[in-house]
């Protein structure tokens, strides 16, 4: 029996969806625009996404790639020649066909029919097209290679169902592209990049992701091996939370990205491509949130820690300010995570308790609630948001001396990181099932009175072509998706849960977002 | 007489925009995309513009205005709304009628007539619209204001002639847009921005500007008063290189951006908005370049100082690596102007002379070139950018102590900075003329045989409507336009140049980007 009165009205167990949308509103992360599909970021959101960024882009020069900045259209043409060889080319695209616009002479606007564009502009959805033709004039000899090139853009993709960080009309991402002399030095980058993703997720969003091989079915169009890190949401749906693609010589062969070798031959590159976006932060909410809304892992919170002074609109209130500031400044002297701390004093206008409560929603790691009696005293209560609740069903706060706290806030900051990822392994690990082998027992597992399946380890014998629609279309059946083929997983023992043939590898099996 | 054989062919004094266009491609900073009027930003490029991000985005952040991310694409009805109560709306946007693609049945691709949007979205010129759209979702009580927001993105206008970094058809940008509940409340914003961007431009960028008020007729569209810093470049031109507008209550207005008072009345709010872009890349060219190709002010500097290994092939290699590995990382660990000083080791294939150009046309501040010799001896031979020629016409190479440099090197970077910008002030100050009285004066300053002409600073009695239009009419002829009044300019003392009657203030004329 629990007296709590948790911060959001929906609960994760009753309605995931709608439990989902209130984290996104209440914690003031994201909002409809008002155009079709397209979010509008709101700071706290955006400030996760900017340290999201940075953390991700030190690794990504780190492993010595360059950003550069392609152009946001793309010449319809450009696609002709990519439809031509990628049989599932996606063509649901924004494309821009005028440059002006003019009076209707109703007191509105339409495009000016006189400045149609003689070949219309395709808003980029990927730029492998208009990066391969910049590859094709900077690659010249083998001495050019490898050319490792990332770009962080707006990237636009026509989604009929939207839904804020996971599927939006507009989004942000980085995309990598790379070429290389050979076939192995292209797989190794595009494992690198791989392995840059798992560490990342787990390091930093604290976030435990499986990494394997993508089944056939779910290449990138025209990729000869698209690899993902698939993480467990809390609903035990599959997040796609980010791919690396080997994309072979055909994307080189149609962009003619060409080099010369040491012998004077002329060589196609092999090229790769990997992205992370801000579906990134759909994966936090629904890996950390709970009922009382986000919980933000130190690394990418905005503000890890957050003084509450509480005012009274009296004479007192300077001294408490003062000595408020005078531990704003202390700690954020402190490196945890080997960065400065990141602490606000949140002087706006508004009672300590309701603000509490804004922060708690949002997620902050470290609430500070300081009084007059607290400055008296030298103290500080302390409430962390991964311990929220004590066991009578209130606010669980700690007293601390203002020292004890300061000396201890890096390493808390850093337990509450490392506690964060253990238990989101722990949830993730319980929630995976193995030993289903027949399709009956894999159908009767995935009814709908299992209300958080998670995911299943099958074995299976890897069939291609036609044998493979098929197990697609039993899993379609089921609601059921292949996540990937995970990296170092146990060889297979058994036989194939589709064929009944012995199976070469494990699979998961999962629903997805 | 010069011997020296400088870097590039063309030179500044013989063909001013050739020699831009020689910079922008042989210190290899950007190139034209194929995609009409965009160009691709290339590592070098891109990576001063990262470091002029990451330096305005500290200072907007300390003003206390955060970062969001609003849509790309803004509904046809926005601009309808604007063009209203805007006359000199602009019109020239890119917009997007169709959200698929498909086959033309020929092997090219179409928009699918069946895919045809309702309403027709623009690619966003500015923000205003949709921000303000926002705001006024945003914004309730009182409580609320002031309302500090900002934007890092792309947006697109239909430029007819384009230049690049100084006028492309998409650009880079970051747009701040705030909200306030008083006129004076808005204008100290107005002004605290304009005051940002002449500190940035001056203790970054080394770009020393005048900050004025624009004059009527140059204000943003519907706005009650635009400012703007401007920079003189070498050929004695103004580039207009950052603006901060007091948008008064009118956008507010069209957007229902309102608030409820203290008294529980109902108030519009009083907007501004104000940005910088890429452009400020090419005012770093025409500033700071010469004719060994950019020089780039340490604090933009992607790779501060380079270390060049001149490698031989043969088994000293090893131990002249480690000499310089050893260097590399000395110097990483110090703090010049404020954070770890950037080094390179480049120890890409190819001569060490021919690297060293491709550094110098690069503009990197300091290159360091290591020999066999320089470890035995424990020395390095050092090429400062801003002192590059000796007397007899060849580089200027300096002898030093492996630890004289580095113990130097903070002190060497930041002297760099410092004469830049001091080089700079000097040659823009020099450039400006005063005392000219009558139009007939000034026709015969702005003669074609005089090539570099400069600025002049002019007194006028600050006429408004027609009477404005006749004197940018009169302007126009010469070529010229009004650059801005200047803040903090000597009080005026004489007569009108154009009118006659007695002048109010002084203003800035010049040819102009």
């Amino acid at each position: 029996m629990s007296a709590i009165r948790h911060a959001l009205t929906i609960k994760r167990a009753d309605d995931f969806a709608q439990w989902y949308q209130a984290v996104v509103s209440q914690a003031d992360m994201a909002e409809e625009s008002g155009v079709r599909g397209c979010m509008v970021i709101k700071p706290w959101g955006y400030g996760i996404w900017e340290r999201i960024q940075q953390l991700m882009d030190r690794r990504i020069k780190a492993a010595g790639v360059e950003n550069c900045y392609f152009p946001l259209f793309i010449p319809l043409s450009y696609f002709s020649k990519e439809a031509e060889h990628v049989d599932g080319f996606a063509k649901e695209m924004a494309v821009v066909t005028h440059h002006r616009l003019i009076s209707d002479g109703k007191g509105g606007l339409v495009p000016d029919p006189e400045a149609k564009l003689e070949e219309p502009l395709v808003v980029r959805p990927t730029s492998e097209t208009v990066i391969g033709a910049a590859m094709a004039r900077w690659v010249q000899s083998w001495r050019d290679l490898p050319l490792l090139t990332n770009q962080w853009a707006n990237v636009v993709r026509w989604e009929m169902r939207t839904r804020m960080f996971l599927r939006t009309t507009e989004f942000l991402w980085q995309e990598g592209h790379t070429a290389h002399a050979t076939r192995d030095d292209a797989m190794v980058e595009t494992l690198r990049a791989l392995e840059m993703y798992r560490g990342f997720a787990e390091d930093v969003l604290a976030m435990p992701v499986i990494a394997g091989e993508k089944p056939e079915n779910e290449r990138f169009p025209g990729a000869e091996a698209t690899y993902s890190i698939e993480a467990m949401m809390q609903d035990g749906k599959a997040l796609q939370a980010g791919t690396s693609h080997y994309l072979g010589t055909s994307f080189a062969e149609a962009a003619g990205i060409r080099y010369q070798d040491q012998e004077g031959g002329q060589q196609l590159c092999h090229t790769t491509s990997w992205g992370v976006s801000t579906r990134l932060i759909g994966g936090v909410i629904m890996t950390h949130g709970d009922d009382d809304g986000l919980r933000v892992p130190p690394a990418i919170a905005p503000w890890q820690i957050v003084i509450l002074p509480m005012l009274r609109d009296d004479d007192g209130d300077g001294a408490l300010l003062a000595y408020c500031e005078e531990l704003r400044d202390k700690l954020a002297d402190l490196i945890a995570l080997r960065e400065p701390v990141r602490v606000l004093l949140d002087r706006k206008p508004g009672k300590a308790a309701n603000k509490r409560w804004d922060w708690v929603r949002k997620g902050v790691p470290i609430v500070l609630e300081i009084g007059g009696r607290d400055r008296e005293n030298g103290t500080v209560s302390m409430l962390r948001r991964d311990q929220l609740w004590a066991e009578n069903g209130k606010p669980n706060f700690q007293n601390h001396s203002c020292d004890g706290f300061s000396s201890q806030a890096p390493s808390l900051l850093e337990a509450i990181q490392t506690g964060m990822l253990a238990e989101a392994k722990e949830r993730r690990d319980v929630n995976i099932t193995r030993g289903i082998a027949s399709l009956d027992a894999l159908a009767e597992f995935f009814t709908d009175a299992n209300q958080f399946p998670g995911w299943v380890e099958v074995q299976w014998s890897k069939p291609t072509g036609a044998a493979l629609d098929q197990v697609v279309e039993q899993l379609k059946a089921l609601k059921l998706t292949i996540r990937n083929v995970p990296m170092n997983a146990m060889p297979a023992d058994g036989s194939c849960l589709f064929t009944g043939a012995p199976a070469v590898e494990r699979i998961f099996v999962a629903r997805s977002y």
